[in-house]
């Protein structure tokens, strides 16, 4: 039973009203691989970097149980760069500068000790290259969820759809559902996007929490209110490596399950955002993880018996 | 042990996307009351109408157990009048008519039957108005709640913060509480805000739900996902009736018990939203109200025990 994720691994530079960064470590991947290792090793990691990429950092990686077995390493060439601003309300921002330098090139070859994965975590990528991968695995996993962005809904809607139809638990945020289903409304957005293929869904509100919709049910998942979002890139892929990481560990992928795996998605994600980057991943252990999770539960927490 | 609720009744006309309305009957009192009346009776009014406000609607809340004493009728003028239009997002809307007519005079005196209320809602009316109610009762309620807007944190904030230092529970949305403490973070504005006097404060969001802050303590509180808010006017004063109705049917005012009793306010405010002005609390039912409380418990309950 073990993990496979694919997304980018990158750098990134940041600026927050709170202060900016040089060139961090950033990436899809890699923040997804992170947040799951809190709770299932081995992952094995499916991405594509340059030489630049710092030996620390997979060294880093492995140490957590990461497989760079299927990482495309092109020694001479540079790291996916991406720089960007976050406004003040830290859910809209501007991107300054996209390189996609060795993602050009991306080209997933699934290495043999790859087939075995049970639960494949898809992060935001070009759709051709999420399917690419789905079709590469000899027996379809028990369970495929797919991060996917705004970006290819305008430049590869057909393309999306077809990867769309393959997954069993689809991620996007609420702009996305509205603009993929063309519902203003996200219970009617959610209906028309399961009927497209996603017996799951799961919609990203940001500091609104999210919201898991299988069939007629849905659950409102808290996000944590903060005292300060530090740096809010990587969220949501720290927030699908917690859901993902909750599963596999559990290796039950019930609607159920999935009620907890989403709460503990948001529990990552309100460690992520406290630093930049995904420094907080690096230094949280099963305690603090433990600990948290008392206020999720907490911050939900009414007695309807009473009435 | 009764309820004295203070506010407007009033007449709107609405625009939303789904249609329009000629004149129906608003005003934050008479959505409250007819909220609250679902909880506890009776029910005594503080206001102002003209000779317009209709004879059948009177005749409706008194029937819910609405006393008029303290309803200031003005036979001859014209009851306050607001029309506006909501944008696609039915969280933003735009002021079209605001024709105060009889609210101008408004100058609440309360009949000596009122002395004996232990619970006490300040709709939304010029703070000084406020507080001359608060001021006039003798014992001071177990419970005062207050509702403002930003419209007089803009022209009135010496009056408005002398007001909510007399107040047990403040409710304002997520905009209104980032300006009246201003911070950014709804945690430390919730501080901030707590810090002028009230021990308890709501921070209303629309469709992404709730906070209820007490001390270091937060419940984040669901809105029901719907498939059409039909029109969101008075959603507020609905969800502040159900809210302080259930407390004053349990007759007790621990952040326990206001935990349940910002979901029955959610709750009510789910019901209100699906038809023009207040129709739908007038025809709903004890049992459509329990029925319903049952999305709600399933809106967030999760099982953490199997982590």
């Amino acid at each position: 039973m073990s993990l496979l994720i694919a997304g980018t691994m990158a750098f990134d530079a940041i600026e927050t009203p709170f202060g900016k960064t040089d060139k961090i470590i950033g990436g899809s991947a890699t923040y997804a691989a992170w947040s799951a290792s809190h709770f299932t090793q081995p992952i094995k990691q499916i991405s594509i970097i340059g030489g630049d990429f710092p030996e620390s950092e997979i060294e880093a990686l492995k140490n957590r149980g990461v497989s760079f077995e299927g990482v495309d390493v092109r020694a001479d060439e540079k790291s996916f760069f991406w720089s960007g601003r976050y406004h003040m309300d830290m859910n809209t921002r501007d991107t300054l500068v996209t390189d996609l330098n060795v993602l050009e090139k991306f080209d997933p070859e699934l290495p043999e000790s790859y087939q075995d994965c049970e639960f494949l975590m898809l992060g935001n990528l070009m759709p051709s290259l999420q399917q690419k991968i789905i079709s590469q695995l000899r027996n379809r996993p028990k369970l495929i969820i797919m991060d996917t962005m705004n970006f290819w809904m305008d430049i590869a809607m057909d393309d999306l759809k077809a990867t769309i139809k393959m997954v069993d638990v689809l991620m996007v945020n609420d702009g996305e559902a509205r603009q993929l289903s063309n519902e203003y409304s996200l219970v009617k957005a959610a209906q028309k996007i399961m009927a497209m293929g996603p017996k799951f869904l799961i919609i990203k509100k940001g500091e609104h929490g999210a919201l898991l919709f299988h069939g007629s049910h849905v659950l409102f998942s808290p996000a944590l209110p903060l005292e300060e979002v530090f740096d809010p890139t990587g969220a949501s892929d720290t927030s699908a490596g917690g859901f993902i990481g909750h599963l596999v560990r559990t290796k039950d992928i019930s609607f159920n399950k999935m009620k907890t795996a989403i709460i503990i998605g948001s529990e990552m994600d309100s460690f992520v955002v406290e630093k930049f980057g995904h420094a907080r991943l690096t230094e949280i252990t099963t305690a603090d993880i433990s600990h948290r999770l008392n206020y999720f539960v907490d911050l939900v927490n009414f007695d309807i018996d009473l009435i």
